[in-house]
C-alpha cells in the first residue's frame, strides 16, 4: 500500500494546478491530509480490482486519485461536523486554519475532481468514463445521505435505532465510498460485465459493513498508538455504533435511561475545559484573598456553566456506558457480526469473478478482507 | 424573473430524489434557501442568453437549475464561512440547524448537480454537454480560489491590496459563477462559435465586476428594506471592497493606522453580546450586595474579555471608518468605476453577438446591465 500511496500522491499533485499565486492559500492546504501517514485504502482497492481483472494501471490511476481526493475532502468536512480536534496525530485542518478556510479547501478539492474524470474520456472508452462519472455522482449522494442520517440521530438524540438502521446508515456513509465505488470503478475500467459488477457490489457491501463494525470495535478495544484515533472517542462523541445499540438493547430500563441522559450531554471541548480551569483558578484566588464571598463564587460558576450551554460528559459518565457494553458483551457480538460478513465476502471473492490468478492484486483484495478482521489500526 | 424562478424551482424539485426516508433530514433542507424570495439571476441569465441566441428552453433548463443549486450550496457554505446570521430576512441555515448539518446539505446539493449534467448528453449534443461540464468544473475552481483569496486577506488582516487585486478576487469569487458560467453555458447550448464565446466572456467579466462594485455601494448607501442585507455589514465584517481600499489609500497615515486597528477587531456576535450583558448584570448585582469587591469585579470582567478572544468592533469604530469613506468620496469613485464597466458591457452586448432581435430575452440581458447601475436591491 505504501507504493500505491506514493503513486497516488504524485497523481494528485499532477491534478492540482501548477504552483500559482493561490498555492499557499489553497492548494498547499489540500495536500495537508494526503501527506499525513494514511492507508490510501480506497485508491489501492480501486487499482487492485482493476488490475486483478486485467485492466491497466494507467487507465485507472486518475480515477483512483479522484477517490482519494474525495476521501480527503470528506475528512476535512467530517472533522468540522464532528468537532474533531485531531486527525492522524496532528490538529485537524479547521483547528489549524479555522473553519472558514477548511470548508473552502474541502469544496475546492471536490471541484478539482471533475476535470480528471472528464479527461478520462481520452484515456478509457467514452462509455466507461461516463459510467465512472455516474458511480462518482451516486457515491457523493449516498455519502451525504448517510451523513445526514447520522447527524439527525445525533441532533435528535435518537437511540430508537435497530441493527438494520445502523447497517443502512453505514452502507451509505462508509461502504459506498470506501468499498463499493472504488471496486466498481476499478472493475468498470477493466471492462467487467454488468453481471460481474452485481456480484462485486455484494462483496463490497459486505466488506464495508464489516470494516465499519471492526472500526467501532477498535475504537473501544484498540491500542491508541496503532489505531491513531482516541480510544472511546465514539462514546465521548455519542456516536451510534452496533456495539452501543446492542448494549442499550440489553441494559435494564434504569441503566438504559441513565445512559441516554449521558449520551444526551455534549462532549467537553478542550477549549471549554481550558476556560473552566482558568476561571476556577481565578475564583479560588479571589476567594482566598477575600475579594468575593463563597455565595458569589458559586453563583458565578453556575452562570458561566449556563452560558457555555448544556452540561458535558464526564469520565465517569463514559465509564458507565463502557460498563454496559462490557456487561452485555457487545464488543464480542459486533466482532461476530463483522466476522460473518467478512467470511461471506471472502468466499464470494474467491469464486465470483474472472480474476487473473495468481496475481498480487487478487492477493491484495483477499488480504484486505483478512485485514478487516485482524486489523489493529 | 418571477416566472423564471418558478420554472427553476420546479426543475430543482424534479432533479432532487422523490420523497424518501431522507427527505426531512436532507432534501427538504436543500429547498430552504431556493424557497426564500430570491432573484434567480443566474438561471435567468443562462436561459435568456440561450434563447436570445436561438436555443430552446428545454435544452437549457437542467443546466440553469444546476447553476441555481450551485449558487445555493455556495450561499450555505459562505454563510458559515462569514459567520452570517441572516439570509433574506430569515436565520441562515446553520443558525437554524447547526453548522454540521448545514455543511452536509451544501455538499449534498453539490453532489446532486452531477447527474443532470450527465443526463444533458441525451438532451443536447455530446460535445455541448461536455463543454458545459468543463465550464462547471472551471466555475467551481474559480469560485473556490476567489473565496480562498478573500479568506486569507481577512485572516491575515491584509490591506496592502490594490484595485487590481480586488478586481481579480471579484472576478474569481463573483463574476465566474454569477455571469461568466451562466452566460457561457447558455451560449454553448445555443451553439455559439468560439469567437462569439470569447466576446461574451468579456461582456460577462465586465458585468460581474460592475455588479459586485454596485453591491458594495448598496451595502453602504442602500435602503435596508429593499436591499435585504444589513447596511454597513461589510464594514462590520471587515470585508475588502473597492470603496474601502480607495478610502484607506486616501486617508492620512494616522487615520489609516487607526482604521487598520479597527478592521483587525472581530465583529461582536449576537451571542457574545448576550453573554456580556448577562455577566455585566450579574456582576453589578453581586457588587451591590457587597458579595464581591470592585477589584474582583474588574478582574473577572477582564478575564472573560480575554477568554472570549480579541476585542470587538464598536458602533463608533464603524462610524469612524465610514467617515473616511465619506471624506475620500470613495462611494462616488466606486460608482464611476462600475458605471464605466457597465456601459462598456452594454455597448459590447449591443454589437458583439448574433442575437435574435427583437426578443424579450435580449431585452432581459440589456435590462440586467441597466439594473446593475440603477438597482436599489
Amino acid at each position: 500500500m505504501q507504493d500505491c500511496r506514493e503513486v497516488i500522491l504524485r497523481e494528485i499533485e499532477r491534478v492540482l494546478p501548477e504552483r500559482n499565486p493561490y498555492s499557499a492559500q489553497l492548494y498547499d492546504l489540500m495536500l495537508d491530509y494526503p501527506l499525513r501517514e494514511g492507508k490510501a485504502l480506497r485508491p489501492a482497492l480501486c487499482i487492485a480490482t482493476c488490475r486483478a481483472l486485467g485492466g491497466g494501471l494507467e487507465a485507472v490511476l486518475p480515477s483512483a486519485a479522484v477517490l482519494e481526493m474525495y476521501h480527503n475532502a470528506f475528512l476535512i468536512h467530517d472533522d468540522i461536523e464532528d468537532g474533531s480536534e485531531k486527525r492522524r496525530d496532528q490538529p485537524t485542518l479547521h483547528r489549524k486554519h479555522g473553519t472558514a478556510i477548511a470548508i473552502n479547501v474541502g469544496d475546492a478539492m471536490l471541484a478539482l475532481t471533475l476535470q480528471p474524470l472528464l479527461d478520462n474520456m481520452r484515456l478509457i472508452s467514452m462509455g466507461a468514463a461516463l459510467r465512472v462519472l455516474q458511480l462518482i455522482a451516486r457515491m457523493a449522494q449516498e455519502s451525504a445521505e448517510g451523513q445526514a442520517i447520522e447527524l439527525a440521530w445525533i441532533r435528535d438524540v435518537h437511540w430508537g435505532v435497530t441493527d438494520r438502521d445502523y447497517v443502512r446508515m453505514v452502507h451509505k456513509k462508509t461502504s459506498w465510498y470506501t468499498f463499493i465505488a472504488p471496486m466498481m470503478i476499478g472493475a468498470t475500467i477493466a471492462g467487467a460485465t454488468s453481471g460481474q459488477l452485481q456480484r462485486l457490489w455484494v462483496v463490497a457491501t459486505l466488506m464495508g459493513t464489516a470494516f465499519q463494525i471492526q472500526d467501532d470495535v477498535l475504537n473501544i478495544r484498540g491500542d491508541e498508538k496503532l489505531y491513531g484515533k482516541e480510544i472511546l472517542g465514539d462514546l465521548w462523541e455519542g456516536k451510534h455504533t452496533l456495539i452501543l445499540i446492542h448494549a442499550l438493547r440489553h441494559a435494564s430500563a434504569a441503566d438504559r435511561e441513565r445512559a441516554l441522559q449521558i449520551l444526551k450531554k455534549a462532549r467537553p471541548l478542550e477549549t471549554a475545559a481550558h476556560v473552566d480551569d482558568t476561571l476556577d483558578v481565578l475564583l479560588d484566588r479571589l476567594l482566598e484573598r477575600g475579594d468575593i464571598t463563597p455565595a458569589a463564587s458559586r453563583e458565578l460558576r453556575q452562570h458561566c456553566e449556563r452560558e457555555r450551554g448544556q452540561p458535558t460528559k464526564t469520565a465517569a459518565d463514559v465509564a458507565f456506558v463502557a460498563g454496559l457494553i462490557d456487561a452485555a458483551q457487545s464488543v464480542e457480538y459486533a466482532k461476530r457480526s463483522a466476522g460473518l460478513r467478512a467470511r461471506r465476502a471472502r468466499a464470494l471473492v474467491a469464486n465470483a469473478l474472472p480474476w487473473r490468478r495468481p496475481s498480487v492484486h487478487f492477493d491484495f483484495i483477499d488480504g484486505v478482507i483478512r485485514f478487516i478482521l485482524e486489523r489493529d489500526h
